[in-house]
């Protein structure tokens, strides 16, 4: 079923790497570029640039930073560290990148490099994309979430007081490199997070990969491999029809709406972004159920796979007007219409609008 | 000459204009749109987007925001007032246009508006292709430089502490409306400081044109007119060509490489950015005459038309050293190599690189 394109055009890419194990191909019209699964041994020359700076963060610096610089092969290469976790996505963050990339003088031909999870991809995806009206950049995903979700789509995007990627925009980077060795050393939680974000996009798009998550152990790095390639050549068909989201692409925001008010009512910090996700998706489960969308199949399938890998959590809305209130804001409207992604079958999703608060403040009162 | 191409994909747009004149159509690959040169009456029907947002600043609310308004068709209109002048075009004013939007609740088939000079129009560019990933904008240049410069191209950029237009990105609006009365409040030396603009481009790519220029009295209002769609047209035609500036964009740098620095160093209040401009060209003749490739002719008769329009500054440098830096650092700058446009024939420009700091050390002291 795996019908990876291999595009010649991308050998002309300025990135040339060895040790490359598989690849996914993401053919945008205006810019194709590829994720590479890298072997244990790799080597990303990237010479070709004038300069090269790696943005990490505090914790992933210490533990990945060298191992990353030993595998480069760059003219010179720069480093700017910034705080780690959700709170930090502010355009503070995006403007320490910008003045560290000032300092060392980034011209147009330069490139940036992401080596971390979802935040720093959505940081340096923004401040690549402004910087000098924008240059290359190459994201080294360190997190399970940020292989399976941020890696794909060219989405980067800050927080601010009003909610959550409400401000950014949409730039692709010109590779994606995964190794696997980023996995080892994260927290239970984290890998976790990122299984919900597989879920997702199986429960959305794809039946048989749904079957096969029900059927693997998903904490075996052998079994999960595959799985992650499956789920970014997944996203990359529907990003490849719908770049800029004006309507199939909506389809993976299933469980988003909710997962937004959720985070943002955490504060970014109670939850991370694939658990709060996983809640999200039960919450738009109970709200397809009500509505007579989702069959009862598909919600306890979805609901047993996820706490199958440790994803039910016991979560409480302390007021539901309140919740309601932010989901109706979410940036997913349109003329004040809410649009929700409902799964009616596995494998199989669409996007309801026109759904009542009174609906929804109904559902979300099984939460209180 | 003129051959305006009328582009029947225009008319899908969501944006009805009652009351055109003229248009010049800039048919880029993703998105094309159109320059109109509106009547004294006219009609903006924007009804189409759920809210509107007009953003301008606190010397043209009072003169021109009510005229606006009263030729809008739109659902809800809303309004953001920034402070006046090139060095508020920070990422303050960006966030402060975002904030407004936020709070006015603007969703993804929302519009901005830009009604200002240049500094409003890369303000609203700019804040507007970030907010939600970015929505439509229409730009209402109020000054001659915005009119021929700002308005196509879809550069949008901000100034920081490294210098001008360094952060930003590209965003084309949706349409450009030219209303002649706007120019009827203009102060004389932002008049002049337009003009500068239409003689760069003349001089780079249209002998006739800027022969043209030579004969008629740009005072005149019914003179000028032909002569703003004229530099537009031309302008646009590089632009489709070359939309992200790899190479034939560049053309349109004549005098702005000087120009960035000289206005740098006045902290952008001494120098308009077309007075700068005019300062910048007659900086690169002299390194084009000294370089043998501009012609005598070329340099003295791009001189004698500024002078003729009020444009030869007595500007002096203070220190040669300092100039020389920012004039290497600036961001056309590639693997520390600058790139300057020189204009050899009236009408014919390139781009010439690895120029020698000593070279332009030495023109340079002829304005100390």
């Amino acid at each position: 079923m795996i019908d990876r394109i291999l595009d010649p055009s991308l050998e002309s890419s300025k990135v040339i790497l060895k040790g490359v194990e598989d690849k996914v191909c993401v053919n945008l019209e205006k810019q194709a570029y590829a994720v590479y699964l890298l072997g244990q041994e790799y080597m990303c020359d990237v010479s070709m640039y004038s300069k090269v700076l790696i943005i990490t963060n505090k914790t992933i610096a210490p533990l990945y930073l060298e191992s990353l610089q030993a595998n480069l092969k760059a003219k010179e290469v720069y480093e700017c560290i910034i705080e780690d976790g959700e709170e930090f996505k502010t355009w503070e963050s995006v403007s320490a990148i910008l003045d560290s990339a000032f300092c060392y003088k980034l011209d147009r031909k330069s490139l940036m490099i992401a080596l971390g999870g979802g935040v720093i991809s959505d940081l340096v995806g923004f401040a690549s994309g402004i910087y000098q009206r924008g240059i290359d950049f190459i994201n080294f995903p360190t997190t399970l979430l940020a292989q399976v979700d941020a890696s794909v789509g060219g989405k980067c995007g800050i927080n601010n007081a009003f909610g959550k990627n409400l401000v950014g925009l949409f730039h692709q980077p010109v590779a994606v490199c995964l190794w696997m060795d980023f996995l080892s050393s994260l927290p239970r939680r984290e890998y976790q997070a990122g299984i919900a974000e597989i879920i997702k996009i199986a429960a959305c798009l794809d039946a048989e990969f749904f079957h096969r998550l029900e059927e693997l152990d998903l904490n075996n790095p052998e079994a999960l491999t595959p799985c992650i390639l499956k789920s970014i050549e997944l996203k990359a068909r529907v990003v490849v029809q719908d770049e800029k989201e004006k309507n199939l692409r909506a389809l993976l925001n299933y469980g988003h709406t909710f997962a937004h008010v959720i985070e943002l009512l955490g504060n970014y910090r109670q939850y991370l972004h694939g658990e709060a996700v996983a809640i999200g998706m039960r919450m738009a489960n109970a709200l397809g159920r009500k509505l007579g969308i989702t069959s009862l199949e598909a919600s306890q399938r979805v609901e047993r796979l996820l706490e199958k890998n440790g994803l039910n959590f016991d979560y409480r809305i302390d007021c539901v007007q309140e919740f309601c209130r932010h989901f109706f804001t979410d940036k997913k409207t349109e003329f004040g219409n809410l649009r929700v992604v409902l799964v009616s079958q596995i494998g199989s999703a669409g996007i309801f609008s026109h759904i009542g608060e009174e609906q929804v403040m109904e559902v979300l009162k099984e939460w209180l």
